[in-house]
């Protein structure tokens, strides 16, 4: 096996992230409620943001109240729970319904000193309902809250540096796409090397392979897009690949888009587009377009800046060249202008959103154009908002002709 | 590139399973509820098994009332919600919150007469609690039922050609170990290679590459793991490489689990142990004792029988040889002796449970010893229950030896 490209092996892994609990704490005496709950699995942001535990699949719960935070560690998760959870560990009744230990927790800790009306308990939108229902039955009146969900929104330095770590990997990805194409020749117009014809499918299976070398998740959200007149369908999703395979041709626009999950669970976010033997027509100027459009997007990026100007300016710029905003593959409607990138692959700031940037969020700026015989192209930068801009998150550059 | 070793790429996709709704069906009859819904995102088991639609990270709707079946294509996704989807596409109100969709859905096949009273409505547990509360706001009773994930417990000749594929994936990943095992240098007591140390990590890092270049998704569930005296910690969850990266020796029990997501969203669940340059100590000895409770569990298997009695089997025999079943990796407690495999990593039957098995039944039996001083040792098989046994799904023999 030859040695990693991609170093981070051997490069200590970024430190992990910490949560305080002001925000939460802020909310429930905002609310006049007597705690906050949240239930979900190891796919839950709101759960891991708060405990930055990695659990199972299966639920289990964290409760706050009285200043007193309590992890519901999950059958036979004790010690990873005290491993990385910073605060109080809850080891009994570990089969029952989280919702059902979480009441329980908030009433060990006076959560409803009354018991004659119901005390409200502040929860994530999408707590399961079940867990509602047990909440309910213990005298507790859920109300849901997005006050987490805001929190999120900007990063600490510790959150910076494991999405930067984590879009390095991406970059190493996108580039053994772009290494595979550069290396490609052309025979009969179609796209070969010795593996046969250059897919889509193999693509996307290349940028994969490299991530999980790189030690990071594809995360399912791999696409590779490529092919012109309706062959570019692409398999979505990473792990269900009946869309169609089509083989690449030269002047192809092939996109590659890949959004992976690295350390603590933070995700990346990178677009490129790549053309062999362009004959320099559409895909050339609809290449300058994004790349135009991009820049126009980043440079409205600084805090204070409304979200919805980077998206707004980013468009403004592909119809000064004539294109509309193009759909993303697979998916109806144009392409979101961009969205912040942390816990979830997709979260806020939403760049069509009116609400005014911060600094410490870090956002995806990817401006795409579509167009249905000819393919797409579409570009994105992962960024972090500062007081007079923005700083790139180790992406690199991008070029049109791919790159050895 | 070279040619994928795994062939599935031009090998065809299995066909994508379908579901009926005689099991919901029945359950609303039998509840006496007006209808059925469902909410979640891309990663609930309960919608994709209904559905069969890839949907996006955010949640979406189900409904199934009065015959007909209604999805609530989210935004963005009408086209793969018609190509995917056998029943009705609701594309109204398309940014709505999901219960609030699937309440007017429901409104508009009739759900609710009267008016007067709250209609039961069935829902899987975990549905989200605010899309209960829509559904209640709307005058609907939202009940729990289970009816889907008991169902889901018994594959169709799809589901089991879809797991059939996946397997072979894990397969090719877990010989992608053993040959980087069987090639390593014993350079004072470490097995090397021309990159170096060989650790748990790069071990992680290839199976998983393998993977994606199999096509399928590692789905964070990858753990490999050696070394003896608490070196063998693994980097757990595949996302968050924080666990030690041991260099392994002669000698060292190397463990390598695989679970990887695959076609139509369907697990695999393979394990295998390896040993270099054994000097036929405990490593041996605790292979022999878990190859011999594998084969015992395995003679369990077939319809009819109570689902523990393939558990306690295998663990009976582990207490033959002297040894006690050992634990998971990075979690407390016993392993489980085994579970059912399908569009959730883990799912019905449980091998501990007092179920009978069902012929069309996916059970991974996977026995397991630790010693926290020499290191863990487990093998799994997967296997679809038949009428008077059980059969193999394409993983493969073991070795305790790694076979270059």
């Amino acid at each position: 096996m030859a040695p990693d490209r991609f170093d981070a092996e051997h490069d200590p892994v970024p430190d992990r992230p910490t949560t305080g609990w002001s925000t939460v704490d802020d909310a429930i005496a905002d609310a006049g409620a007597v705690g906050f709950v949240a239930v979900g699995g190891r796919f839950d942001a709101t759960l891991r943001y708060l405990t930055r535990f990695e659990g199972p699949e299966r639920e289990y719960a964290v409760v706050r109240a009285a200043g007193t935070s309590v992890l519901c560690a999950p059958h036979g998760y004790v010690t990873r729970a005290e491993r990385q959870f910073d605060g109080r560990i809850a080891t009994e009744r570990v089969g029952d319904p989280a919702g059902e230990r979480a009441a329980a927790v908030l009433d060990d800790l006076g959560g409803n000193p009354t018991g004659s009306a119901a005390a409200t308990v502040l929860v994530p939108p999408t707590i399961p309902h079940d867990a509602a229902v047990y909440l309910e039955r213990a005298g507790y009146d859920p109300r849901s809250t997005a006050a987490v969900a805001e929190t999120r929104a900007t990063k600490s330095a510790a959150e910076i540096d494991a999405i930067r770590a984590v879009q390095r990997a991406a970059a190493a990805a996108v580039e053994r796409v772009e290494r595979l194409l550069a290396a490609a020749d052309v025979d009969g117009g179609v796209l070969t090397d010795d593996g046969g014809p250059l897919t889509t499918e193999r693509l996307r299976r290349a940028a994969n392979a490299e991530l999980a070398t790189c030690g990071v998740a594809d995360a399912g959200n791999t696409l590779v897009y490529g092919g012109r007149g309706g062959r570019g369908a692409p398999g979505v999703g990473g792990v269900d690949p009946t869309g169609s395979d089509p083989q690449l041709e030269a002047g192809d626009p092939v996109a590659v888009a890949v959004a992976p999950c690295g350390p603590h669970g933070y995700h990346g976010c990178l677009a490129r587009t790549f053309v062999v033997d362009s004959d320099g027509g559409w895909e050339r100027r609809a290449y300058v377009a994004v790349e135009s459009a991009l820049d126009a997007g980043l440079a409205e990026v600084e805090a204070g800046a409304v979200a919805a100007a980077v998206g707004r300016e980013a468009h403004a710029e592909l119809a000064a060249f004539g294109f509309e905003p193009g759909a993303e593959a697979g998916v109806d409607g144009p392409a979101a202008p961009g969205h912040g990138v942390g816990l979830s692959r997709r979260e806020r700031p939403w760049l069509d959103a009116d609400a005014e940037l911060e600094a410490g969020n870090v956002v995806a700026v990817g401006p795409a154009v579509t167009d249905p015989e000819r393919g797409t192209v579409r570009l994105s930068a992962l960024v972090v908002v500062t007081e007079d801009g923005s700083e790139r998150l180790g992406d690199g550059e991008w070029s049109f002709a791919p790159r050895a």
